[in-house]
Parts: structure tokens; C-alpha cells; sequence
């Protein structure tokens, strides 16, 4: 036991290659998509079946599919796959969990002294499709980062509104949410972007959002 | 404006009444029930229509329909709506996003020295029907609360997924989530109860949880 455990403190990775590698950081996203038809089977597999998931790790499970990468491969196949699934016409509900910072459970445990992974924000890609949703985003932890910057994740996430009143997403705050709509990959790519702006700065980030494609109810507001 | 502001300031609430007025507190749900099948209309309107909500401030969107109020109706609002689809037979995806002591939006700005709200669990009632779930619990402030009792959310978060082992729910982990399996009422539960048990020392509490019912998966696993 004592040689084991001398092994994996000898092999403890560094803060910089935590950062560096998006799976031991913790990056990725759990997607439950529900699609409300007789036929949600083969429109869900067939969605899945031609997403190109190069350079993700995927776990399929019966209440959510787990994707691990980096961020913009994850933005791309979300983008895809919703894509995809709002193509088939058919109304649906899709759940998107992000974290990064702490690959632990319910509770965080994040990995001491990782600090914060500073990537770019992924480009968005617009898709023709309209979704509404409504996006919550939670900075886990506060601690100092190396490399001098002062945590303050308020700042971080004035800068993610501030993004999505730019680009024509933000419709306002409901209780415990904000509210997005538009352009799918906007609204994803807003979702994503808040998510690494805040990231910049606080080790553990994680957001959910539920993304509502082809509801009945957007008839009048689709483009 | 000085005299608004003047009158708003006589009326701000003391930390006991906001402590223990549910609403001012910010406690609720918002709650996205996805059902696969052509009929999910009428599936989703009848069980809609069917529930009690007396007590509970009820606002229905395109997204997730919002409730609000103590936990005790939520669980039992939540429980009767996710048993209602259930009953159904159609394989559903219910997405639960419950949170007290913040009502912002994306980003928590908590009434400053509200404190935490302690209240009991809320019980649980059994209802048949299995379901499988996924569930983040999130603590998102650790300010010392007045009653002298020092936060400690890890003791509560521990407690919670011991209640969990206990009441035969867990499953175990996976990527930033906790996997709990069995009776529909019972994971509604401990998923409630975690979330009251954490808000005894930490004002600012969300969880989210993802739950699957009538799953082609669940065959074999349902009683």
C-alpha cells in the first residue's frame, strides 16, 4: 500500500497539465434529448448514429449521454446533434449539463490547486433553427488562480450577459434563470461561452441549460 | 424617488421573515416534462390539469413550468405530476431544476444576511412507478448563518447521499452527477431531501436532476 501510494503521488500531474488536458480537468457535457414523437427511437438514433464525435470520449446511458473533450469539439457535436434532432420537425426537449474543474458526483471534490483552464470561447455555428431556452451558470469555487488574476466571477458573467445581449440572445431573467433565444448554435454558443468566460477565473464552472426545439408554441417566432 | 426608495428600505424584511416566507426566500422548482409520443400534448395538459397546486405559485412556459412555495407541496406537486406522467406508459424525461434562498437568475445575487432556511425533509410517498435519475447538487455560498452553527456543506452533502445508501436509492457516480435508481416517490425524496438537508447551513442552494421513466431500458428493472 505504501508503494502504491508513493507511485501515484510520484505520478500526481502538475496544475499546468490538468489545465492542458480537457478529460483529467474535467471537461464535458451530459445531453439528454427527449423527443416528443412515437418515433423517438430512430429519431434519436439516427441523430446520435451520424454525429462525428472525433476526439470525444462518449458514454451512452439511459437517462444521458456523457461527451469528454475539449470545448469547442463539445460545442460542435451539441451544436449537431441538436441540429440534427430539430431537422427531424419533431418538438423536443433537450437537457445540457456542462462542467469543468471537478470530474467528481453530485458533490464537488474538486482536485486542489488545479486552477482555472483559459481557453477562447468556442465559435458558435448557426444552424437556421430556432430555439428558446432557459440557462443557469454556476462558478463553484473562488480560489486564487496562479496566474495573478484575482477571481470574480461577477465580472465574468456580466461579460457572458453582456455577450448575449450582443449577439441578439438575451431575453430576459425568470426565476433561478436567464432566458436565450434565437439561432440554435447562437443560443449554444452563448451557453458556451459563459461557461469558459467564467472558467477564466474559477477552477469548477458548471451550467445547465433545457433548450426547447419546435415547440408548438414558436410557431410565430421561428424565422 | 427618494420617497420610494425610503419606503422601500423601511419595508426591507429581517432575516427571519424572509426565512420564513417560501417565496420571498426563493424557494421552488422549474420543472421540464419531455414525453415521447405523438399524444404528448394531451399527456402533458391532462396531467397538468390534474394537479393540486394549492399553495403554490404556478407559472406555465414554453421551456419549463415554474412552481413556487415550500418544499413539502413542491415534492408533492412534483411527485403527483412526474406519477401522473408515469401512469401514461409513455417513456418520459422529466428535468428538475429546484433552488431556495437565491430568486436571480443565471447568476446568484442573494439577498445579502437572509441566513439559511432549516426546514425538515420532506416526506417522500411511495407511487409504484420506478425511475432512474441523475442529480448535481450545488451549495453556492458557505456565509456563516445567525443560528452559530458553522457551514459545513460537505457534512450535509455527505448526509444526504448517506440517506441515499440508506433508503436504497443510490447507484453510484458517474461524471458530475450521482445516479440513484427505485421508486419514483423515493428518488424525488432523496433528491428534496438532500437539497432542504444542505439549506440548513448554506443560504443559496440549487440541485438539478435528470429523470427517466418508462425507459425501453427499464424492462427488466422495473418492479
Amino acid at each position: 500500500m505504501t508503494d502504491t501510494a508513493t507511485t501515484a503521488a510520484a505520478a500526481d500531474p502538475t496544475p499546468e497539465q490538468l489545465q492542458a488536458d480537457p478529460l483529467r480537468f474535467g471537461v464535458g457535457a451530459r445531453i439528454t434529448v427527449a423527443v416528443m414523437t412515437d418515433a423517438y427511437i430512430e429519431t434519436i438514433t439516427d441523430a446520435l448514429g451520424a454525429l462525428d464525435t472525433q476526439g470525444l470520449v462518449v458514454e451512452t446511458g439511459d437517462v444521458s449521454t456523457y461527451l469528454g473533450g475539449d470545448e469547442a469539439r463539445l460545442l460542435r457535436a451539441v451544436t449537431d446533434l441538436a441540429e440534427s434532432i430539430a431537422a427531424s420537425g419533431h418538438h423536443a426537449s433537450v437537457a445540457l449539463h456542462l462542467s469543468r474543474g471537478c470530474p467528481g458526483e453530485a458533490v464537488c471534490e474538486a482536485p486542489g490547486g488545479a486552477g482555472a483552464r483559459s481557453v477562447e470561447a468556442p465559435a458558435p455555428r448557426e444552424t437556421g433553427r430556432y430555439a428558446a431556452a432557459e440557462w443557469a451558470l454556476y462558478p463553484l469555487a473562488d480560489q486564487p488562480v496562479a496566474d495573478g488574476v484575482e477571481p470574480d466571477h461577477m465580472r465574468d458573467i456580466s461579460a457572458a450577459i453582456e455577450l448575449a445581449r450582443d449577439n441578439g440572445t438575451f431575453r430576459g431573467s425568470a426565476h433561478f434563470v436567464t432566458r436565450l433565444e434565437g439561432d440554435l448554435g447562437t443560443v449554444l454558443g452563448t451557453i458556451f461561452a459563459g461557461w469558459t468566460m467564467v472558467g477564466r477565473t474559477v477552477q469548477h464552472v458548471t451550467c445547465h441549460a433545457t433548450i426547447s426545439l419546435n415547440s408548438p408554441s414558436h410557431t410565430e417566432a421561428s424565422a
